[in-house]
């Protein structure tokens, strides 16, 4: 007899991040099945138990009581929950949708908070799609758990074992939960993803004015900091979009660094000081808290994430997850 | 008896550049020694042949008719040339330094033109000193090589055939010779080199202002478009200040870019998608252009890079150099 460490799980979209997950669950011997438009004969010919109906999946979840993740884009995520609320209306819903309050705005509009927690895999490819998809994709990355619903309703014992159910997911695959409230998720995401989305974008344009001579004589700091310009466009736009609400004072912040940076270097003498000295010092800071987990020569990846133990709906426990976000930590349910 | 491909190779300054010059000409059987002021006991234990008395070196390299290589940072190369101008008065001479109109004035100050041939490889890691020099640094590296001097004086012989040396020297250690002019080289690196490290600085500094939970949720598109950022601070600022009058335009084209999506985001309906579908275009042009190298699943890495043959000195040679430079071709001398 086989344990298992989690309720079936039916996964609603089958891309990069839907498909990845579904490989490292049913790698690791979880009951895990799901829907896909187009993939799916694809996806079955490989042994996975996928469908193209997204009713006949959601029926069955509601049969089992599964997990119901949605990974489909955000643009198509108000669609797929009027079909949980239709077919899967007891379910346990959670998403890997990468911007988290206008998910959560869905969730409400619906009266699904109750049984919604929502989750974000700081994970992926420059590339998509089912054929995209990995095993080991999530290994080591932060998986941003939302709370909101915790800090009106403590007590609600039910929230509370959904919550360790998706902090159990992300750690089947290897990812850490890291809990954070969905306004200051949206926020850092627009400094640490889509911000650099955006810079590839427009560094790829910059770049391709140079020409062919531009392009023969770029090399590794060009294609660090463009590589992620190959991403599908729809699926950047649609990230920046959704999260336009924080990413554009963002995008203020950044331009105005950039502009006094030109400033200074258009000036007799042009200088370059204060951006090449804060900047640096800055990233070392970054460096520094991650420091441990790159540096680690042993196998065992040790993670440079703080560790707090919490018991989900114990006295006290939202106050913990709290002191954890403002860390960045992951939290280790029990 | 063992033949060389290059006459003695005299490096003044061991970092990441000009130290791993002197390794890859090492291994490789060719004479090589140089002059570095702090690691010349470090790399004469490792068997190079190292002083840290510039003037002996040069007056070495005057007795063996060495090609001199300027491998120190923009600012103390006038008083580098200074020396060789005193030490290796009939030396040929060529240099690594990222930007190359600043280089060329103070050779033009100095009369040295008509044994002078600029370049720069288009390879680094974001470390720097004799420590972080390596072998096959340069491996299907671009190397810039300016050819302004030729298009004044075509049928100066020796000129031809230090410019061919310089081409050849780029070769032995697994390199491409790109002819370019001063101008079009520093506008060019502005764009693809220069560029990329101002906006790890800026990217550093906003990533940084999340504080803990966005260094926590940060991953590969953050840490992509950041790397350079770990490059030691005066670098950074030597070659930007340098180039500043071909990088502030530059910036002024990647900020107005920037400015531009910041207000589509801002409106109503946010969009994205100018930006989005036009970067992952030029994206796919650059990826296009360098494709066969990249793809290549052969062990003998092939070049994407246009390649002439091109005999230094002949009728129309400067004409040749001028349209292999449009293409960001590389010149393969004969």
């Amino acid at each position: 007899m086989t344990t298992h460490q989690l309720p079936p799980v039916c996964i609603l979209g089958l891309g990069l991040i839907g498909g990845s997950l579904m490989r490292d669950l049913h790698a690791r011997g979880e009951r895990v099945y799901g829907f896909t438009l187009h993939s799916a004969r694809g996806a079955r010919r490989e042994g996975f138990d996928v469908s193209n109906s997204v009713e006949e999946v959601l029926r069955r979840a509601e049969d089992e009581r599964a997990l119901v993740v949605v990974a489909v884009p955000m643009r198509a995520a108000a669609g797929v929950l009027d079909q949980v609320a239709e077919y899967a209306p007891s379910c346990w819903v959670t998403d890997v949708v990468s911007v988290k309050q206008p998910v959560y705005d869905l969730i409400v509009e619906r009266g699904m908070e109750a049984r919604y927690v929502g989750g974000h895999p700081m994970a992926g490819t420059e590339f998509s799609g089912w054929t995209a998809s990995q095993e080991g994709l999530f290994a080591g990355a932060a998986w941003a758990v939302t709370y909101d619903y915790a800090r009106e309703h403590p007590d609600d014992a039910s929230w509370a074992e959904l919550f360790t159910t998706v902090c159990r997911l992300a750690s089947v695959v290897g990812a850490e939960a890291v809990p954070v409230s969905v306004g200051r998720h949206d926020e850092a995401v627009a400094r640490v993803s889509h911000l650099p989305h955006v810079i590839a974008e427009a560094l790829a344009l910059v770049g391709d004015r140079g020409g062919t001579l531009a392009q023969s004589l770029s090399a590794g700091s060009f294609r660090g900091a463009t590589r992620v310009a190959s991403t599908a466009p729809e699926l950047v736009q649609n990230m920046c979009e959704t999260n336009a609400e924080s990413l554009v004072p963002v995008l203020d912040e950044y331009i105005a660094r950039l502009q006094s940076a030109r400033d200074a270097l258009a000036a007799t003498p042009p200088s370059m000081q204060e951006l090449a000295e804060s900047g640096h010092r800055a990233h070392l800071r970054m460096a520094a808290r991650k420091g441990a987990r790159r540096e680690s020569v042993s196998p065992v990846k040790i993670s440079s994430r703080p560790v707090m133990r919490v018991h989900p709906g114990a006295a006290g426990w939202v106050t913990q997850l709290t002191q954890i976000e403002s860390l960045g930590g992951r939290v280790e349910v029990f």
